[in-house]
């Protein structure tokens, strides 16, 4: 029996998402007899309640298979999340109510920890209306803290950019440092897990390299020991490369980025740990500091994005359709790594259940150097997730991504108020 | 006859100074006849002085071949400037010594308008005091702001980048903008020239695209009509993304970097001027605002090199070479534009004392859109120097660079105070 399918991404977006969503819509379009058309929310779920559907069934072949290179989220995505189903019925009435007017009998969210609760419920709402869908969730995230799967989509082309940047930068600052710059500060994103900070170490050949000090959220900052050891590493190296998470908070609990910087007017200043920490230095060591805050420019580089990474993605999308079209339900495609070197990996499917809302930190033996620094078993488990690359096609000097139509279907339902 | 060679590295590096260097050194290598060692300056013109002088005949043909894709300054650069040869002629007679200890023939600096500067004192000091030497200025500067040249090596790479950057990081904007950041800001280099800030806007396909505003070190900040352009702008297309030079001042010449951002302790805030403008937005506008400081990734971002760059880099350190043994004295091999479309350029000298400390600021008809944006006459400059790709190799998902061994001659001379 032929139905159609609603995609939509969600949270915020990555350099390999429309990967993912390629996968999804090259594989529907490959079983015309089971699938009808793939709609898209526009802006996500948002546009899912909003009857907002673009018809993915008119971007041409070409276009789709573009998405593979493209950042960002091809159709749009959100941050909302749906109300408790509980205390708030209507919101998943409402979509109940989306899918039975479009045929829908397959929806794939896409998206991290958060948005897979929102699918589960998703599921068994409609189970109890009695209404035949098939949730699949896709995942997504670059602070790679999912549970379950090896790694989550779109970390491994972030992990891949740190470690290229800070290994660029640092040997810019070492060619310098004598009479220049001594201490390079760059803030990378992870609020609550360290994942992209510990990548940045994979940019070290040996034990002299920097990256020289990692600031992890999973450890409180401790103001005099980071300070004996940028001096000490100063003293020994000539200079300090320091990758430093936006989400480290002092031994208090309190974010560092919110520790006292102030505008003109007495505001808070608006994010940014790295210039708290080189300001820090240079008050307290008098060495000439500079600082990096690499905010999006790292999520969306999908001009050095990991092919392993841009392959996952691709693989989940793809095996979303088919758990679907398997009969599956409230699962999820996650990666499951064989081997470490040479790094095998396969997809196999997760109950969603068992990963909504649970959040993986990097765990304490992935830390080492008091603190500052990964393990071997860390790095082992990261290095396979940035090899290979994954050129983008360039036009006039710069990448060439794609832009959807988003052609909207027409609406069937009144207007729905948030 | 044959005489040893004395190259150096002058203040802040770039991705392709390198590439320059395997110019000067694979160039010299060709003619053993007539150049008998090259040596290289340990942290610039510091090494000369203080005879710390790299050998660079102990480096291999496939090193020095891979200084090519190698990024910062692979035998160190400084940014000290020899004092006025009038009122202290000491460091230009310790230069003159240290070249007849070593049987120096030739002098190489690469370096920007200050270092060419430099170049054409040594030049004459040598010619008053009668010994036998070559002096070459080799361009380099991110900056793009030297005269005559057509271009100056280091610039279309950070061009490039920035222009890949601010258009990866737009397409993540673009597709959360209903629900989250509206306006995204990235500061780039540049404190006296606007080059760089002009280069975001080649990340434009179509007059909708981002980036939406420059903001020009050549042009005032006028906040009330800057805060009106990007209300307007996300009011057009949803969110608004600003490229800013480090460098813009208020209308009373003051760097807004040093606009009232304050610490804990009351000290000024260590440079930065995209938070100060991301505040700004969300005070006045009340749009949720992102911001990232590229720094020192942008100079270094080898990864994304523009081939043309690199080329042209290569290309003024074998002329550089060239001329020397063609007689030529106290010039500097320039690019010259011979055609925009396709774009074709030569090396031709120019003479050092006609460069040296004159600044090459944007010029007024290269700025359009009320001074938030580039004319077609900029474009039409600009385009050409980031085309092409030039890859380096990778090695474990990351850049492979080399480090030079860096052995230092033996000391012929007394050690020298500055």
């Amino acid at each position: 029996m032929k139905k159609n399918a609603i995609y939509a991404q969600s949270g915020g977006v990555t350099a390999v998402i429309n990967a993912s969503a390629c996968g999804v819509i090259q594989t529907a379009r490959n079983y015309p007899d089971r699938i009808g058309t793939v709609y898209a929310g526009h802006n996500g779920i948002l546009g899912v309640l909003h009857e907002e559907l673009i018809d993915t069934s008119l971007e041409s072949d070409l276009n789709i298979a573009r998405l593979k290179h493209t950042p960002g989220g091809a159709f749009g995505s959100c941050r909302y999340k749906l109300k408790d189903p509980e205390a708030h019925p209507e919101e998943y009435e409402r979509l109940i109510q989306i899918f039975r007017a479009h045929d829908i009998g397959y929806f794939f969210y896409n998206g991290g920890g958060d948005s897979q609760d929102t699918t589960w419920k998703i599921a068994r709402t409609a189970q109890k209306a009695n209404y035949p869908l098939t949730c699949i969730g896709i995942p997504k995230t670059v602070d790679n803290d999912l549970p379950l799967t090896d790694t989550s989509p779109g970390f491994g082309s972030v992990a891949k950019y740190v470690a290229t940047s800070i290994r660029e930068a640092s040997f810019d600052v070492a060619s310098m440092a004598e009479t220049s710059t001594r201490v390079f500060v760059m803030e990378v994103m992870g609020r609550h897990a360290g994942w992209i900070t510990a990548a940045c170490a994979l940019a070290q050949e040996n034990s002299h390299d920097a990256p020289h000090l990692l600031l992890f959220p999973e450890k409180p900052f401790i103001e005099k020991n980071f300070l004996r050891r940028v001096e000490a590493t100063v003293e020994e190296e000539g200079y300090c490369v320091i990758a430093v998470s936006e989400g480290i908070r002092d031994q208090n609990g309190k974010f560092l980025s919110e520790s006292g910087i102030h505008d003109a007017f007495g505001h808070a200043q608006l994010g940014g740990v790295a210039p708290v920490i080189a300001q820090l230095i240079q008050a307290r060591l008098s060495l000439k500091v500079h600082w990096a805050v690499a905010d999006y420019l790292q999520r969306s580089a999908r001009h050095i994005a990991s092919l392993t990474d841009v392959e996952q993605a691709y693989a989940v999308g793809k095996a979303a359709v088919e758990y679907a079209l398997a009969g599956k339900n409230a699962v999820m495609p996650i990666i499951t790594r064989l081997s470490n070197d040479p790094y095998r990996w396969e997809i196999v499917p997760a109950l969603i259940q068992d990963m909504a809302n649970i959040e993986k930190p990097l765990p304490e033996h992935f830390i080492a150097n008091g603190g500052y620094g990964i393990s071997e078993a860390c790095r082992s488990y990261l290095l396979p997730l940035i090899q290979g690359e994954s050129p983008v096609p360039m036009k006039q000097g710069i990448p060439d991504f794609v832009r959807m139509k988003k052609d909207l279907i027409g609406k069937k339902l009144a207007p729905y108020i948030l």
